[in-house]
């Protein structure tokens, strides 16, 4: 393989560059473009309030094909006099270097919200990224989409339809929120694979309830989050249309590459010094495990515990307790990181169980809670909550 | 007034004094006594685990009529093998040290989960109170119960009803969580009202919704939160049975108190800097406002920028955006201190507005939001997020 991220993909061009929306010369602009037409599908933020770009992309993707998306960092565009057509003239211009209509092109943007985004670098610097692109451009782009990314998140993973080897290849930027950005969560995966609009619809939906949406860094849902999925058949593996085995197939390692970004995501949260995975089994469906499992990851008092590799266990029993899934506590169980704590309604050990707090000094930790209802589970994953969270997200905007 | 607290109104005594549930010498058992049998009515915790005492509480206010409440800090008594026996014997005790039924008292304990109550202790430490208890005993009372609090919380409030002065005062404690304690939230109010049961039951709803149930500190539900009224009658004024004249003064002036104890409680969150008060007009209706103030509240993203003074406001304009709440970003309205920052789906101004940076250097701040949905408002009372906050919920258990 090539490389990883959005050029991994046959067919797929990219790369990034500094065109002067943030103010150090680190990359903003980043640009993916497949060489012919691709399917695409979407999912976007939920918050009523939504930046220009994401309601200018949920248009565009409407019509199930694109030929490529325009990303910039380091301002969201968020609620400004300007913003839509600004939005508009990113696309317009993206369309015009690609000799593609406008209306075939996505935007994201992310950055500082209710700030004029400086539309003529942007539109400038599209013009330049476009005779930039290349099929190697993959890492390029990943870097610059980052915000307060520590690190880029870049992955990939191969699988043979139709007797045709299909690559899946992906960047995201994390959930960093910092003076003055929003929370935003970008994604965007490429294939090479065949799939129909209709198709590829349904399996990033799937794809993102086992990925990103089941994550959490600190609750907050941007005005800018999106994840984007483009699928251009230059494999030559057969067209994908409806369930079946090559669909299966390729919705699982469309899952997996998602969820390697998702957990990257986690990884480099705002201050985060853990990963944390919530595994709730035994709710009464798989929506109530859901809830169980978030009400845990987002708990500042969970966060903080795990920060401090305080075994305090009697937290996440308790938001178990107030998450809205239905459970008897007296036939639940709780063990963090392997070892036993809260079972039959009552603690297992009177004290702290030996080694547990051991335990707790490793980077990776889990909390499984057993909720003896039904059937129902999730996985969630979130990361602690620190005193460097504390400090990035007060710094002054000013 | 002889004084503030639980013995501010006729015909209640309170004390507290030092047990031996606390490792330190700090007082850790109160006790309020009515005088006389006293209509009681109360609020519990939602949390599906419900520590002992507050099953046992909430069984024993059923019949409307009781004599005292019997608490204490350190242990919660939750989840553990002899929990509910354990707070059968502490109403026991005080039952028989005072002369009334066990089921005519209520028993709320405060602290760690999961470790056995040194019962033997609390027992023994009740016996001697009941002795020592008096009429000006309230501030003792609101010694002993506190945790992590850095001061007692005392309110009290006169009126005539009837031509008879009616007093009612209160205790309070904070919503701080420490190692090894949970996020509870105790409130006891004393009245010398005559009150029916079932009036005093809907007005202590009503002056919650008002007051406890609109403040949040760091969204976590304890397991043994609880606010419980006693109105004794010793004021010799007519008894409230129904909605009218005296029954609407009475429901104010007990809002009121309540409100001085829960806006004490959100100045006394654990690592707080800052009291911050959000206001929410404009919504669909009242449940929608609580629910978008809530969300503004909740937001680690808003509190840590507060405590920065980082006037940061697209983050509580995004809280309001996936609070739940319906409406149209392009018709709201957002100020922060009284400074219009956001209007019409744009910001007021390009970059920070002049004087807010100062503004916000204030212990008191308010956030507002209209959303032009509606005539639903709702405020909510919140705290910063600071450094010490993960500091102290980030010490060690054990």
């Amino acid at each position: 393989m090539k490389n990883g991220g959005v050029t991994a993909a046959k067919g797929f061009l990219a790369g990034g560059l500094h065109c002067g929306i943030k103010k150090t010369t680190d990359p903003d602009l980043a640009m993916i473009v497949s060489e012919r037409e691709a399917s695409a599908a979407g999912v976007f933020t939920r918050n009523l309030v939504k930046g220009a770009p994401v309601v200018l992309s949920m248009e565009h993707i409407k019509k199930g094909k694109i030929r490529g998306i325009v990303v910039n960092s380091g301002n969201s565009n968020v609620m400004t006099p300007t913003a839509q057509t600004d939005a508009m003239a990113m696309a317009q211009a993206a369309g015009e270097a690609l000799g593609a209509p406008a209306e075939r092109i996505l935007v994201a943007s992310t950055g500082v919200i209710g700030r004029s985004l400086p539309v003529k670098k942007a539109t400038a610097g599209i013009g330049r990224l476009a005779g930039l692109i290349g099929p190697n451009g993959g890492p390029e782009a990943a870097r610059a989409i980052m915000t307060t990314d520590t690190f880029p998140k870049e992955a990939s993973q191969s699988l043979l339809i139709g007797g045709k080897r299909v690559t899946i290849g992906g960047m995201a930027k994390g959930s960093g929120m910092i003076h003055p950005n929003m929370a935003t969560m970008l994604a965007f995966i490429t294939t090479d694979a065949a799939v129909s609009p209709a198709a590829l619809r349904r399996m990033v939906r799937q794809a993102n309830e086992d990925s990103f949406n089941s994550l959490t860094v600190d609750g907050d849902t941007s005005t800018s989050d999106m994840f984007i999925v483009m699928a251009n058949g230059a494999s030559g593996a057969p067209m994908i249309k409806a369930p079946g085995e090559d669909y299966a197939a390729l919705q699982e390692a469309l899952t997996q590459v998602a969820r390697k970004l998702a957990r990257m995501v986690v990884k480099d949260g705002e201050g985060a010094t853990k990963f944390i995975t919530i595994n709730v089994t035994g709710a009464r469906n798989r929506k109530e495990a859901k809830m169980a499992a978030m009400a845990v990851a987002k708990s500042s008092l969970v966060k903080t515990a795990m920060f401090g590799r305080d075994p305090n266990w009697g937290r996440a029993l308790c938001a178990l307790g107030y998450s809205g899934a239905q459970f008897d506590p007296n036939r639940a169980k709780l063990s963090i990181c392997k070892t036993m704590v809260f079972k039959n309604g009552l603690a297992v050990s009177g004290s702290v169980p030996r080694g547990l707090v051991e335990k707790l000094a490793k980077r990776e930790i889990e909390i499984s809670a057993d909720l003896g209802a039904g059937d129902g589970k999730a996985e969630v994953w979130t990361c602690d909550m620190s005193y460097d969270y504390v400090r990035i997200n007060a710094e002054y905007t000013t």
